[in-house]
This record gives structure tokens, C-alpha cells and sequence, in this order.
């Protein structure tokens, strides 16, 4: 278990006709959560070299403008070319998403998956084990 | 099977510094392939008392920018409380994306689920026999 | 004069494949600066009756991502049924953007523009003398 | 005076709370428009040497989901070392929107602005003269 967790507050164009946040918002969320905590690894910031295989969300509850969420990574499972990140998001003790998503680890110029660096490993692993 | 389809012409803010279409924007692309097949039924123009409840997207392929997107819904599957749709998007002849949502029918007064209308059924019934 | 701010982490999926932060983000950006601040004087939160008239963002200086932005209001004038906000964005000492934003008051029963209320003419002139 | 003109359906996600379609989706829009329209001139697709220097947007009329809009490129006067745009938005017969922006042409490895290449410079004036 992992526990990293970031504060978003809703922004009024995020709303829709429907007076939600917009899923499509709610997909950007989950990237932000991701991208930072990758960016807190200190290995890469930017990690241009990963590409996103797949994103898997769970609207488990509303979420309303005018309230923060605190988006967490609860998880991260380092495989052989890929990380898969588990997040939740909160708004006060409700939850009201769920997320998985797949980074894969991409060499540019070959354009094939290559094994994950172990600096990302390490990392990821002492923060699983904090 | 259902075959419908909508073209989305990539736009320069839907890519990111690395140079792809941004993952929220194609989770934007997805919300507007839904509500194209879900209008072009002709029901219930805005659908307003549908709410996402999951939505999980496979990127297959690159989407690059400067070609023009076909996104396909290649099948609905009506449940009792809920509709799945299953998605495609290609650029030309190769598939870049795959995505699944499931949207919930929803009596806002009381927050309850209630039975997707007959009217929805028999429209995407006959959509998957045509 | 006013001083009003907020703090906005430029979003990565808010950068574009030139590197930069995307020009529509950073309308959204002053959205959200101008929404905060209509919020902070409490008197009508989600400020249903104003319509936006007219927007105009001077681009001066480049945004980086990876850098906080602090987005100040500097100035708002009442008009008999409007608002005019002026704006500014810096990363550290430097400033990037420079925004105005004229808000309409409207009846929407009628689609009308009506004089704005005195508890926003009072708001705004106590932060602008304060 | 130029006549180019290109089609956006308003998506439902580019709605907010208000039910109106959010101002930093038709900043988006504009943007949209005159990427299209440095493209049709076929100089140099991507542009990657132009910077926004200032946009201008008033909202002349609202703009609903569920209606095309039709932008026009009205207007481009090149500088010396810009170009100018005048654009304008239509639903049907009813102008909606209006717009300006300036782009600035500039030498990424000395940061200077540089004159407008000549070929944009006839390609945009044999527009004019059409």
C-alpha cells in the first residue's frame, strides 16, 4: 500500500449541462494524480518515455463543485514494462471514484517496450513499503 | 452488432507536450461518441437522467495529430437498470482505440436506479439487428 | 486597486505539442481567478445571473510548465450593470499573462440586463478600498 | 476581407453548470479555427514558430448544445513581424461570437521576433484579394 494523496478543487468549467464534473475532467484528474506522483519519485519528472496503455474508471459517487477532492494512489505494482497505479478520490470521508491505469515503459527511437528502469523500481517499492 | 459511427478532427490543444492526443481528450472523444448514438436514437435528445457509472479505454494504437478520427459504436447491450456500450476509434485503416462505458438510468428525485425505458430498448435493439 | 490571489500547478495535459501551456487552458485559468474571487466576496456563489461579455488575455510572457502560477484580481469596477475585472498571472517575480473580463448582470426570466446589486457594489468597493 | 469557414458541433462536455457552452471551450474553438486556417494555406502545417500574443473574444450572442456553429476567418492583416486575425462565430444566421488574436512570428533559438516569411505573407494576401 502506498499513501500519496494530492488536493484538487473543482473548477466551475469542469461542471456540466447536468451540473456534474465532467467524466472527461474526471479522466484529467486521475492524470494529474498520476503525473504527480510519479514527479515525487524524483527519478523523471516529465517520464517522456512512458505511454499509457489503459485507464479504468469507477464513478462510485457524485462529485460536486464547491468541495475539494484529495486524490490518493493507494497503490503502484511495478511489473517487468509496466506500472499499474490504483487511485481513489474523496470528497471529505466519501468516496467518490476509483481508478486504475497502465503506464508502459517505451524506448522512443525503437518504439518497443523495454523493461522498467530500476531507479522507478526502487522507488516505488520503498514507498510501498513506508 | 451496431454499426454507427461519428469523425472527430484532432485539435491542436488535444495534444500534450509530448507530442500525442492527451488521454483526457480522448475520454472527452468517447462522451461524445455516446451522446451522438444515444441523440441519434431520438429518445431523449440530452439524456439527463443517465449517470456514468465506470468507464475503462485501451489505447491500442498512437492517435496522431492532423488525421481525422472514425469513432464506432460497435455494440449496446441494454441490462435491466443500466446500458454498456462498446467502442472503437480508428485513424484510417488502423485501430487506435478500444473503450467500454456503462451509463445508469437514474430517477433523480429519489437517487434511485430504475429500469431503462422500453423506448431506449426497442431503439438499440433494433439498431443491433438492422 | 484589489488584492486578490490564488495559487493554479500548471496540469500536464494542459500543455500543447509546442511545449507550451495551451492558450484555451489559460482562458480557463482566468475563469477560475475570476470565479475564486466573485466566491471570496460571499454574496452569491455560483453567480447565476452574470453572463461573460467580453474577454481579451495579453500574452506576456512565455508559461512554463512545472512551476507554480499565482493569479491575481488587481482591479474590479462596477458599472451600472457590469463588472470588469482585470487580472494578472506570474510564475515567481515574472509576470506571464495580463486579463480582462467584463461580466453582464442579467434577469434570465426576461434576458435582460439589470443593475447590479448593491451587495456586489459594496463587496467590491470595501476590497478595493481595503 | 477572407472568406474561410469551418464546422463545430458543440459537445456536450464544453457545457457547464449554467448550461451555457463554457468560455474557455470557445476560446478553445477559436483556436480551432485559425489553426485550421494557417493550415489551408499550406506554408507550414504545424506553425511551430508562431506565439499568441493576444486574444481578443465578445460574446455577442449565447451559444447553444445541440446547433452547429459555423466559424469564419473575416480578415487577416499581416505585419511585419505579425498576423492579426479577425474571426467571427455563427449559429444558423445569428452571430454568437467575435474574436481577435494576434500571433507573433518568432526564431525559437534566439527568442526574437522575426518578419513574416513571405510565403505567408502572399499566401494570405492572394486570400484577401480572392
Amino acid at each position: 500500500m502506498i499513501d500519496f494523496s494530492i488536493t484538487l478543487s473543482p473548477r466551475l468549467y469542469e461542471t456540466d449541462a447536468m451540473g456534474h464534473i465532467n467524466n472527461a475532467s474526471i479522466a484529467a484528474w486521475f492524470e494529474v494524480l498520476r503525473v504527480r506522483f510519479m514527479e515525487s519519485l524524483d527519478v523523471d519528472a516529465l517520464g517522456r518515455s512512458w505511454i499509457l496503455a489503459s485507464v479504468h474508471i469507477d464513478y462510485v459517487g457524485e462529485t460536486f463543485y464547491g468541495e475539494d477532492v484529495t486524490g490518493r494512489i493507494v497503490d503502484a505494482v511495478v511489473g517487468n514494462t509496466s506500472i499499474t497505479f490504483h487511485g481513489e478520490m474523496y470528497q471529505g470521508e466519501r468516496q467518490t471514484l476509483k481508478g486504475t491505469a497502465v503506464l508502459v515503459h517505451m524506448e522512443y527511437e525503437t518504439k518497443t517496450t523495454v523493461r522498467v528502469p530500476d531507479a522507478y523500481r526502487e522507488a516505488i517499492n520503498s514507498r510501498r513499503n513506508a
